[in-house]
């Protein structure tokens, strides 16, 4: 199988890696419009050869669509007017309402796979790719009746080889649910960099006094924002909702704090433990 | 040396198993009004022999009072008045403003030392103790001025042998800096874990959709709210400025959402990406 990664960061060359050691495919070709990445996934082995996109999609079997969901959304309908009439494209972004729709009406939308596999660490860059980043991890094909028999078996053999769960789901649906356990804990995440950042201008040394608590917290803060704001805007509806009953949560914290009511906090954070019932599920 | 250790969770614990192995601790004797946790920590080996608390005063070298800052608060007057004048009684409570006033007047104040040893876990009780859990990390001493250079010298020992790295710093100061780098940290955590548990009451299975960034990020809603409601309690006013200054980020992000200023978003998380040089220097 010869397959083009497009966007040779994080989630593209730990996918070429995988799809490598797994003997799926057979030539690995690489699109990058950053030249240094391009160079870089050469020469860590992630892609055998850089080709121009053109060139690129007239000769693969599958392309894999791994670059910032604003670039997905505006590539994708160009992209499935070049390839040819057995090419697989499958996009990993961690939206799909709006790519969805930039291809909803497209004559070639069924050799098209919406995808979403929920992995990642806060770096990025052909130097961030991971062998086995994405064993045992959930993957979320979305429209999936919109794409060809053909087309869904093909992803569907590139996400088991790399040790994918997939599960299917409507475009809305999944990112609504993203909205809050993927896109709320990266803003609050970064939010609370920033604050701390902010105070550390008038007090220096601040952070000797942070602890592994702080570092677990504040570790999505790291994230690439060319990644982050173009998902945080595509999925701004659901985003806003979740974030304002954040703030509605934090608001009323901080009521019970002002009143020191310590029959309200200590239920609070009673209620709050529930989550180690759903972590250690996982 | 002769040590009780009052509170036999993780920290108390942790502290208990170091001293042993370091052999600073000759005899080791627990108190913990929790009868079963006393027990625990027998069978675990933390602590020798479990003593009603004033016996165990009577005859100790050093007195460990590791248990919630409220706790703290409350029982340092009535310890101090039962040692003995060569016993030192340490604390290692996250709030030291209103622990260090309870006993600011106190005719043995000078045989207590104010510790701050800044590390932890979100498990708790005997059974979340670990060896060696201080090596590397900050401990901070408060109104050192104020402890005599006899009972100093006995703390210090404590904190070399199990690996902390002392520094000192005012209470006030002390209760400012950490409600930036670790109170509101927790804050932030707990809240997100409530907003998510929230809305899983309308969407099951939403869970399943969470990677490891939404894991590493609400780790800290699994803390104990016996030891943290105090914390924040204590510290209101200080956590009070650093969780507005917080709120007012998540709301000035907010706007910046839903005018889709992609400009400004991109600004928001490049800045928030600074973090990234505090962690690392650490």
């Amino acid at each position: 199988m010869k397959v083009t990664v497009i966007g040779l960061g994080l989630i593209g060359g730990s996918l070429a890696m995988d799809l490598r050691k797994h003997k799926l495919a057979t030539d690995l070709i690489g699109v990058d419009f950053n030249q240094a990445h391009a160079q870089q996934a050469v020469e860590l082995g992630l892609v055998d050869r850089i080709l121009p996109e053109d060139k690129a999609l007239a000769e693969s079997d599958v392309v894999l669509l791994t670059i910032p969901v604003n670039a997905i959304g505006a590539l994708l309908p160009t992209i499935l007017d070049q390839i040819g009439k057995n090419t697989v494209v499958i996009d990993t972004g961690s939206t799909k309402g709006l790519i969805c729709k930039s291809v909803s009406g497209h004559a070639r939308r069924n050799q098209f796979v919406a995808a979403h596999p929920i992995s990642g660490t806060e770096n990025s860059g052909p130097t961030a790719a991971l062998e086995g980043l994405f064993v045992g991890k959930t993957n979320i094909i979305c429209e999936h009746e919109k794409s060809s028999d053909q087309s869904l078996k093909i992803a569907q053999s590139i996400f088991d080889a790399v040790g994918l769960k997939t599960i299917f789901m409507e475009a809305e649906e999944h990112d609504k649910h993203v909205a809050y356990v993927s896109h709320l804990s990266h803003v609050s995440s970064f939010l609370l960099g920033q604050t701390v950042l902010d105070i550390e201008k008038d007090e220096k040394n601040i952070f000797d006094l942070a602890g592994s608590g702080f570092a677990s917290t504040v570790r999505l803060a790291k994230s690439s924002p060319a990644m982050w704001a173009p998902i945080f805007e595509q999925n701004s509806e659901y985003l806003s909702q979740a974030l304002l009953e954040y703030i509605m949560h934090l608001q009323k914290f901080h009521y019970h704090l002002m009143k020191k009511d310590s029959k309200e906090l200590m239920k609070t954070l009673t209620n709050a433990n529930g989550i180690r019932r759903v972590l250690e599920k996982k």
